[in-house]
This record gives C-alpha cells, sequence and structure tokens, in this order.
C-alpha cells in the first residue's frame, strides 16, 4: 500500500501564535524522506469541534494520520475525548497505561493524581505506543483504512516515540518491510544553490533515494534518505549515495549527522592532543561560546581573550601600538599579532584570532561593514587572510566564527 | 461584524518539513492581538488543488482568510493562478504593480525579466496590497462576504505589509475605527506560572483588553493588548493595563517592547558613563557575545577573558593559587578574586564574573552539575552570590549569562 500523511497539531498556543509549531515539520520532514508524503498540516485548539472536523476532512484524504498534543491531565486536553466521540468509541481504562503513570509518579517520589489518571483512558480498541520520557502513553487507531496515530506534543517524547514505535508501525502497513538508512552531511561554505548545481549530475535519483537540502544558517544539511526491501541492500545504496554526493561536495563537508562545527574541532583537537586560545575582537566571544558548548571542552580550550579595546589589545596580547596606529585594529598585520599574542600568553598549540567590523557602524570605504581578518598561528607558522562578510551585525558574526572554526579544522586535518 | 479568521501557508518546504512554519503563528498572534481570533492554520503544498480545497474549506467557516506564500516569480508559485480558476476570475495586469517591479529591478541596476512580470497580473478585481520592500505586491479579494488577502512568503515582506496595510483594511471592515495600543513587558526571573498567579488579582479583562504570555527561554514576554473607539481612551487604557500589570510584576521587568537584557544593560552603562570587563568560566564567552551583539558596545566592553584553564585565572586574572587549591576553581572566593583581577586588569569601572559547573560532567555531591557562582565589583564592594541552576549545558549557560547580565543591571539601577 502507498502511503500519504497529513499531520494535525492540536493546542490553544499554536493558533494563538504563542508558539510555533515545530511538531508539524519535524514529522513532516521524517515521514517525507521515508518516502511518505505529506499533504498537509494543519493547526487546530482545544476545541472538540474543531479537533473532530479536522480529523474527518484528512481521513477523507490520506491513509496516515498523525495528531500530536492535547493528551495531558488538565481540563483543556480534550483531543482523545473528542476523538473517541468523533469514531464512536467508549474510553477504557488501559491497565498497562495506568501502571506506566503510577510508576513514573512513584519515581518522582510523587501520588498519581485524578487527573494524570485520565491519561490511562484511550479509545477501545486502539494499540499502546509508549512513551519512554513522560507519562502521556500515544495510541493508534485503525478505522475505515486509515492508520490514526495520537501523540503527546511535548516535542521530545513526541520525537522518541516516533523513532521507537511509530515507523516501524508504519513498515508492517506497507508492501514487505522496507529497510531505511540515512545519512546527513553537515556542509558549509557554499550557498543553497551552488550546491544543487554541484549535485546536477548525480545519477538519477529514484524513489528509493531522497536527497534533501535543509539550510541551517550559515550551514546547508543534506539529508541522504534511502531505503530497499533488503536490509544488505539499503546499506549497500546509503554508502553508494553517500560517496556519489561527498565527491561531489568533498571539500564544503566538515562532518556528518547533525555534528557541529564545534564538536568536530574539539574532537580533532583532542586526537591532535593539542589546546587552543582565541583571541576575539569582532566576534566578541562567540567562538568561545561555541567551543565551549562542547561537553569536556575544558581539556582542550585554554583561554579566550575578547580585546575590544586597543589598550586590552596592546597590553594583553602586546600588539605593538605602532602597528595598530599604522593599518588599524582592524588589519591583517594586527590579526597576526593577536593570534601570536594570545598563544604566547596561554602558551597552547594553538592561536586564534579575529578582528573585524560588523557594524552596523564603522566602516570606511576602504574597509566596508563586513571586513574581517582571521589569523592563525602554531608558532611556527602564522596564516591570516581577510574576508568580506554580508549580512546583518548577528550574521557577521556568526559566519566569522564559523570561518575561524572551519580554519582550525582544516589546518589539524593536514597536520594529523 | 465579528471577525474570525484562518491562516493558510503555502509552500512545498513547508509540507517537506524544510521549513518551519512561522509566518502563522506571526500572523496568528497579530490577529488575536487585535480582537480577532484565528480558528486554524493550514499549510499545504505549491499545488493548484490543494490551494484551491484549503480555500473551499476556510470560506465555508470564516470571514477573513490570509493566504502567504506562492506569490514569485518561479515556475512553482502557483498561488495567484491557483486562486484566481477557483474564485473564477481572470488576470489582469495592473499597472501599479507592474510599475513597482519596473522601478525596484531599475535601483538593483538589472532588468525585469519576463518571470517577474508574472508578479503583476492579479485577479480582476482585488485591491493591491503595496510591498514596501521585495517585489512582489500582495492582494485583497472581496468574495461572498469573505476577505481573502495574499500575501508573499517571505516573512520581512510579509510583516511589513500587515501592519501598513492589512490591519487599517480589516478595521474598515468592522462596526466602526478601531484605536488599537500594544506594550510588551519583558519578564525574567519568574517563571510563567508565577506569572500567572502574580496577576491573578488583576481586574476582570473585557474583550477590549487582552493579556498573553509568549515564552522565550529564559525569559517571558508579556503582551498587553487593547483597543477602543477613540484614540484617547486607547493610550489611556494601555497605560492603566500597563500599570496594573507593571506593578505586580514589577521586580521582574527589565524592559519592554522586545529589548534585549543585553540593551538594557548597554544603555545604562553608556548613560552611567561605565565601562565593563567580564572574566568567565563556565559561560565560555557567552557575556561576552551577547554584549557585544549591541550595535555601539564597543564604546563600554573593554575585554573579557574567558579563563578556563586555573593557569589562567592565576596568571591573567591573579586569582590566589591557594585559593583555587582550598576551595576549587568553582567558589565564592575564586569567583570574587576573578571579578577584582579581571577589574584590575582592564581598568574598568565593574568587573563581572562567573565560575560553574554547567555539566553534563564535572559534578560532585558537593556541588552538582548547575553550581554557579556570579561576582560583581565596583572596586569599593564586590557582591558574590551562589546559585543553583537546572538544565543542559547550553542552558545553564543561558541562565547564568542572563543573572548576572541582570544582577549588572540591577547595579547600574541603584547606582544611578
Amino acid at each position: 500500500m502507498d502511503l500519504r500523511a497529513e499531520i494535525i497539531t492540536i493546542g490553544n498556543e499554536l493558533i494563538s501564535g504563542v508558539q510555533i509549531d515545530t511538531n508539524g515539520s519535524f514529522l513532516a520532514e521524517r515521514l517525507q524522506s521515508r518516502g511518505i508524503p505529506v499533504q498537509r498540516l494543519v493547526s487546530v485548539g482545544d476545541d472538540a469541534s474543531s479537533v473532530a472536523q479536522a480529523l474527518r476532512e484528512s481521513m477523507k484524504r490520506t491513509e496516515v494520520i498523525l495528531v500530536t498534543g492535547g493528551l495531558g491531565p488538565t481540563s483543556d486536553d480534550i483531543t482523545t475525548e473528542a476523538a473517541a466521540r468523533f469514531l464512536g468509541r467508549t474510553l477504557q481504562l488501559y491497565q498497562e497505561a495506568l501502571k506506566h503513570i503510577k510508576n513514573l509518579m512513584c519515581s518522582l517520589g510523587v501520588e498519581m493524581t485524578d487527573a494524570q489518571k485520565k491519561q490511562a483512558y484511550i479509545p477501545e480498541g486502539a494499540e499502546l505506543i509508549p512513551n519512554p520520557i513522560g507519562s502521556a502513553y500515544g495510541y493508534l487507531i485503525k478505522e475505515a483504512n486509515r492508520l490514526l496515530f495520537f501523540l503527546p506534543g511535548v516535542p521530545r517524547e513526541m520525537e522518541a516515540m516516533v523513532e521507537g514505535t511509530i515507523f516501524p508501525r508504519l513498515e508492517k502497513e506497507r508492501k514487505g518491510r522496507l529497510h531505511y538508512r540515512a545519512r546527513t552531511l553537515m556542509v558549509f561554505g557554499i550557498t543553497e544553490s551552488r550546491a544543487d548545481e554541484l549535485l546536477k549530475d548525480l545519477p538519477p535519483q529514484h524513489e528509493d533515494v531522497q536527497i534533501s537540502f535543509l539550510p541551517h544558517f550559515p550551514e546547508i544539511e543534506i539529508r541522504i534518505t534511502v531505503h530497499s526491501s533488503s536490509s544488505q541492500e539499503a546499506d549497500e545504496k546509503l554508502l553508494y549515495w553517500e560517496k556519489e554526493t561527498g565527491k561531489r561536495l568533498d571539500p564544503y563537508i566538515f562532518g556528518v549527522d547533525g555534528k557541529t562545527m564545534e564538536e568536530v574541532v574539539g574532537k580533532l583537537l583532542r586526537e591532535a592532543n593539542a589546546t587552543i586560545a582565541v583571541a576575539e575582537s569582532c566576534t566578541g566571544g562567540l567562538i568561545g561560546h561555541r567551543l565551549t558548548n562542547v561537553p569536556g571542552s575544558s581539556d582542550y580550550v585554554d583561554q579566550i581573550v575578547v580585546t575590544y579595546s586597543n589598550k586590552a589589545k596592546v597590553d594583553l596580547l602586546n600588539v605593538p601600538e605602532d602597528i595598530i596606529t599604522a593599518h588599524g585594529a582592524v588589519s591583517e598585520p594586527t590579526a597576526q599579532f593577536m593570534a601570536q599574542g594570545v598563544k604566547n600568553l596561554a602558551g597552547t598549540t594553538i592561536g586564534l584570532s579575529t578582528t573585524g567590523i560588523a557594524g552596523p557602524g564603522g566602516g570606511s570605504p576602504d574597509k566596508p561593514v563586513g571586513t574581517v581578518f582571521i589569523s592563525l598561528t602554531d608558532g611556527n607558522e602564522t596564516w591570516t587572510k581577510s574576508y568580506h562578510f554580508s549580512g546583518d551585525r548577528l550574521q557577521i558574526k556568526q559566519l566569522t566564527s564559523q570561518v575561524a572554526l572551519n580554519r582550525v579544522r582544516k589546518y589539524l586535518l593536514q597536520k594529523i
């Protein structure tokens, strides 16, 4: 059976604009990459007749309907009751769900309330979907050849349930069992349209292969999903498409499967037994913030200095005052002295520096907003480059930090 | 006429999950705060029959329908054609829209292409909605007592058109003209449910007043919207409700109307003619990054040092080695010496420091993950406090940076 899907997200916070619906697009991306096209996303409020109407419409159009939200214990969580009434099913107390709630409350050292007990009442004939994190079980109802999945609205819980139960369950409904494999290539240094161009000469992809672009400034994630009826063939297909895509985008791929640039750099620093110190000017601490977002980064990050003032550049990093006077704080020689200065100060393997004009003020015809110098030194050699970034202040900071970290990555890859 | 609305967002990128729909929730929040409840958000792909079906359904239910997306020049932008066919209207060349496109291209120094000219063909009988930013005009179609607004999907363009044209246009349709006023209180240091509790004894709000909560970790925005048939009364109402809300939440309000904590702190530093230097440990550069996100911050930010290693704390900040040995790097005395050390190093008015355990590793029974010390000194006095935050690594960094900046804000408010 060929499956198509619609997604219904329920909650007053969605239709009042208090919260952006992220569940809908998460589910859409996952379904799409499994070869199940999504036709429509709908958000309605916590209101029985709106829920019933949305279910009725979606059941007319598609085989698979995913519903999130409104399974909680409070009085405005009405999804289960509304669905039961619409489908003409009574609510039953499911012992497994009840036990789950009791156990969870017990482990938190509190008593189960009556309101929480409500979550164990589920429409008769439903298949339970365990919730590994929270109290609300999900469930699947088969009705008139339709599969209706009901899931809690808390993203973490919903996501765990999708991977753990829903996809395996969907596979069972399809022609035989299909094996899925996915890889995400993390790409930086190229626009989406240029990446698209580089991939133009890929062999034709049939419906068993999907390659999609997910831009996350300043990076692009390229997601490859393949399926096959044989597990081994699925592995081989993924390998083939990863290789074909990879060789076309090679210089721009810095990692796979959601790894961040700072995680990649951190891993390389650790492997090389190297340490790093950074002198930031225009990035203002962003490189330090990113490097230290990685657990355990204290092993290789020694210190970061943000020398915003010229005085700090001179006093702390020993940038010669006449260099700043002659060339300016935003200049190649200043960047170079900053990288060398911070390396000497900290006694690390690598010194890295940024200086530039993030805007919106401070630009000149000579050095417009977006002019940035990045320098990297290992004590033997120092490499300094100039860049011209565009964007607003935050984007210029983000681009500068990304390029600087990427320079460290490239340096370490050549060295090791 | 009492108005209700539905929002239809159009684009393959939405139903494939490549892009999260932010237009829907933006429009929902704005409409809601203008007293126009939104019943449903729907996303469909760039496909004529899906667009027609969504329009048909929404027209059955509501008076106002806002449609975004699919007005661009490329072949997959099919919204206008689909709408014209569905409504039985022909497309007409609108000279005003054509001139707008020509002028825009001219100012960019390029020729108008045929594809761009397509954007000036709009269903007959439509009212044009000027686009102050991009090439695609929007338009309003009145059909069977329904108002159908069509807008481009680019958020910046759509948002400008909503405030500039759509709300004034909606007012015209209602019983007389209403005057709207809105204020957003920026709140930190309190949970949403506690804020709710503190506002419990507010006088009853009638439909001319709306108070809504928009949580943005770690802050809450509290949005007050009022309307009245008289401009003066609208001003008075806003003043009244801002005062009533404000006095209940007073210690937690740090700004209004979208101001960030770092903007507020920056403004206070500037007014006090003060400068700041920061010694960060667990926040890893995040405080520096935030302070320097504000244009012109180089006037009061002197330097930030991220002393991740003990050696850096000793060498750079003169934290006595025996203090670290006796009390640990994460301790009250270390925090205090760090704040004093960075103030002396930089010669600024204020020294600020953070040291803590952001996790997931590094915790102990004595000092679990989330233990943080923040110290502030002005040279005469030094205030050091301990905190116990919960959350993941990034959340602990965010909370620490927020509390530290808030401490600076409070210090400056007492002083000035």
